[in-house]
């Protein structure tokens, strides 16, 4: 070993030993004879002291190195005359006595400190730089920890861990696949699991009772800011069990984490029907860090709300089927300027909206609105009241269709939480959001979707809907844990019988030959004895970045991709030999435009 | 939750108890007016009651169950008359109140028990059911087993688990990769890495000083009996450290595994170097559970031994490099048949030696030997008394160019090992081999490869070499770690210095155009403060397969795929959609007989 001690390690109690350190040189600083190093490694910082007095030549080479040099330096532990109390070793110092320059190093491309001046391209190409800086190595070293209790928590309770296989078969249903071309098998090709879900049903047949794993999963979609082509799963399945038995096994789960991590002890986590989520926060994945629920005041197909809208000559609300608004604290002040952004912000593409009404309650109780040349005081007041507002409050109100008006109300909402500074990233707030709708009507595509997978189970009291072809209406046992507005697991109950499972592909559009080909293995295991069975998937990569306090995954991903799914360090992916394509029976196909391609 | 208990939990203490059980029907035993169903889960089997006298109805219903329904039972634990102490729930059995299929099951294809009736092809069509054997599931737990204290063992040295890219870029040195079609990078492939050799380097050069990850690697090679296409690898590498570290940390992870999950307290393990492992026993991983170390009669290239052969007449032994032999205890009773036997097996092509020389030792003392035409009385005794034999021994001869006989020998020593029972799987017989070769000359390609890999640095004391192009006595600091004859991991000390990794890619025929290409992030890296790191990396699959004492890594692998890299169950790889291979800018090349392909 090079080192007798880490960097991180040496306290006042180890005074007068002679020790070995390595690491890089964080910083050095000469004060004219007197030359001090900071060595850094994985564990922490080191003081180290040459003296001119005491040995001019090892000064003199001291003060010759370069920044992230990589030294192995012998010295005696000296208590320090002017303590550091930000650092643990700040009690002490090492009286240099040799020096060794294990490797040198070039001037780094960005300074490695927490605030680089080093822009994301650069740290990218530079991966290995980047993850020298503490706060990048704290994220990978939190994951770490994540990965340690995830796995002490189920293996305590009995679960299994069970590496299922990456090279597997191409499906159509569900997101784009990667493919890996094989060689043995001419003109097939292997496919990159979405996620272990066959096969996780797959072992609860074979009786495994409790499964889990940690495990990478492939999907080839268009790369937003936030997702990787490749991603980690904490990947679940459990036998003989209800939605009830998974809700608290993996409540279980998050406390565990929070409680261990970060030491906060979480209260139960509320259910909230998805229909709820709706109606109430226009999103499938509210953020409760703060509340601002949805008033309504007018909605065509519901009657569980008056219309206190319609027949006032104003022609947006005479003509929507719901409107409705958020009650914001305190922001009746809000300026014309501010109001115009919000409404901008409504407008914008993304969010659709056609216009945003405001009303304010002044200080002095009067109203003040954009649209009081069409209501009376009267009716606005009324409105105030039932939105509970308080003097000081502004109500913004949308209108429209009532899907579109609840996601663009619920983007308002979110915009009002960010500006209120409601949305503490050290403040967490979870619940279940459940009973789902099982599937999912897509007009481009004029057919049924599955809302969670095709192999979720339909709600036991909504079979009935399902034997008359009504399925809109039919809920699944599935469910979402959700943290801060942000959907962090999510799962189901299956379907363990092979008609039901047969019947589910006819709904989805496959024919019962394309059902059998792509997933016969699993309808006729469902013959030979499969047991009930449920369970979940948590996004890995975005629990850590939220346990972390970070807005992107990236962070907590050694060596990501970029949006074009490249690794800008490695250079990849790559052009390969003509040798392996003839190998792999395959050719390229880039010479033809894009458009005639798809013909 | 559909139980109360597991089947394997209930106890004599339990009496009385109302409990739920749920799980298979193993077996179902009608004794007229009473029937018992042993009910199985993972946890154990327990006996279920059925009394026409109690419950007409109920006995008639159980007595209609076929094997495998899934069931879920209620009713009261009550003492067995009848105790069964090969299982612990043996003294308790279930009187049954009520019985609800939760699924039926067709009769299955073959019988799941442990000596069952069904064929390895038919078995892994049916993996499913496979894995519902207790052999088959008892190996994945032993797996899950070796993965939790791995991780114990790493976690406490302070390792972090990081996990290192799946979709990564492909490089011609080594073996064949498996490469996946980049839709967004139109013309370019990811590779799926044989091994995170390069970034668990790079972690090296962040700083992360030791590092650990139980991950899945792949190659794409023609499959033999025991590799799989893709195979997973504890994966470790640590900073500032000498080969010596190495080897320790990681001799003591085989003893924590040796000491937690089998209960043996392992001594020391001995190091042997490569040469000697070459001469005493013809294997860079020899079998040491026994000793039969070769002894020399004669080898031209070496000064160690005397000629004890040449000059006697005997042509096969005057014109060999090398003549050697195995001394075989209390064999000399060997019939002509088992020596013919023996004299087939070293002609084999797999083995490749022209013939097998033997000497018996009677024991009367007298000497006979296929050779005693060519030789006297006085050199086989002396040939004898070299070899240490005693009255009874069999000496097996082999001779000619010394690789091919040592390897031949080896195989022999291995045969013999086998036929006298010294080959118990129940024993273990650990050791490390050192000083490995750096290069390695292929004729047939007419350049050096590198024995471990590209970065593996040379042995300090034979830099010397290098510098003169003696490439061939240049060693390694790399070493492998050889249990009962089979190389479990292997590892080694690492370049880090940007000139050295160059010149190593330019001795193994790189230009430095293409060293820069393919492996340029790393040599850039290497001139940031790269620190000296060695690590190792451990065939999991193959090290669990050691441990169950079984002889097939794939008996430990859920699902497996075949010699033709297919996995049978899930019949895949498939052909994809024209769609898809547009998308991926690809076409099929099948068209062409194979052998116009490679022009």
């Amino acid at each position: 070993m090079l080192r007798t001690h880490t960097c991180g390690e040496l306290r006042l109690s180890d005074t007068d030993k002679k020790v070995s350190l390595c690491g890089w040189l964080q910083i050095s600083r000469d004060f004219g004879g007197m030359a001090f190093i900071d060595l850094r490694d994985r564990y922490g910082i080191t003081q180290v002291v040459f003296n001119v007095k005491i040995d001019a030549a090892l000064y003199e080479k001291a003060s010759k190195l370069g920044r992230e040099f990589v030294l192995q330096i012998t010295g005696l532990v000296k208590e320090r005359e002017n303590k550091n109390h930000q650092i643990e070793t700040g009690e002490i110092e090492i009286i240099a006595e040799s020096i060794t320059v294990l490797n040198e190093a070039k001037t780094p491309p960005f300074t490695i400190e927490e605030k680089t001046d080093g822009g994301e391209d650069l740290r990218m190409k530079y991966r290995y730089l980047d993850l020298r800086r503490n706060s990048v190595r704290n994220n990978l070293q939190l994951r770490h920890k994540m990965a340690q209790q995830t796995r002490a928590y189920l293996d305590n309770k009995e679960f299994i861990e069970v590496e299922t296989p990456v090279l597997i078969k191409s499906t159509p249903e569900g997101a784009r696949d990667f493919v890996v071309p094989s060689r043995m098998n001419p003109g097939q090709f292997y496919a990159l699991p979405q996620s272990p879900q066959t096969f996780k049903q797959l072992l609860m047949v074979s009786g495994f009772d409790r499964y889990y794993q940690i495990v990478k999963c492939f999907r080839d979609e268009d790369l937003r800011a936030d997702r990787q082509p490749e991603f980690t799963q904490i990947d679940c399945e459990m036998s003989f069990v209800e939605q009830e038995d998974v809700l608290q096994m993996f409540e279980g789960l998050v406390k565990h984490l929070f409680l261990n991590l970060k030491g906060i002890d979480l209260p139960a986590m509320p259910r909230m029907k998805y229909d709820d989520a709706m109606k109430f926060y226009g999103s499938d994945k509210p953020d409760l860090r703060f509340e601002m629920r949805f008033v309504v005041l007018k909605h065509t197909t519901d009657n569980e709300n008056k219309d206190l809208t319609t027949g006032q000559g104003f022609k947006v609300f005479d003509e929507a089927d719901l409107v409705a608004g958020i009650c914001v604290g305190g922001c009746a002040g809000y300026t014309r300027k501010q109001l115009d952004e919000l409404t901008d912000f409504v407008k914008r593409p993304q969010i659709g909206a056609t216009g945003l009404v405001y009303l304010r309650v002044n200080e002095d109780g009067t109203i003040k609105s954009s649209v009081d040349k069409f209501y009376d005081v009267d009716t606005l007041k009324n409105w105030a009241q039932v939105f509970d507002a308080k003097p000081g409050d502004l109500l913004l109100i949308l209108a429209g269709e009532t899907v579109k008006s609840r996601k663009a109300l619920g983007e308002l909402r979110l915009e009002m939480g960010n500006r209120l500074g409601l949305r503490d990233k050290n403040k967490f707030s979870c619940l279940w959001v459940v009973d789902f709708p099982l599937l999912e009507y897509i007009e481009e595509e004029g057919r049924y979707f599955a809302m969670h997978h095709p192999f979720t189970a339909p709600k036991a009291e909504d079979m009935e809907l399902l034997s008359q072809n009504k399925f809109s209406g039919i809920r699944a046992n599935a469910y979402d844990m959700v943290i801060n507005g942000v959907e962090v697991g999510g799962g189901s109950v299956r379907i363990f019988n092979r008609q039901l499972q047969a019947r589910m592909f006819e709904i989805l559009g496959f024919t019962s030959e394309q059902a059998q080909a792509q997933f016969g293995f699993l309808m006729n295991a469902f013959e030979y004895g499969a047991p009930p069975h449920a369970g979940i998937a948590f996004g890995f990569d975005r629990l850590c970045s939220l346990f972390g306090g970070a807005d992107s995954i990236r962070d907590f991903i050694a060596f990501p991709k970029n949006n074009s799914g490249r690794d800008v360090m490695i250079d990849g992916p790559s052009e390969i030999d003509q040798k392996q394509l003839q190998e792999l029976n395959i050719k390229l196909n880039i010479t033809k435009p894009m458009k005639e391609v798809n013909c």
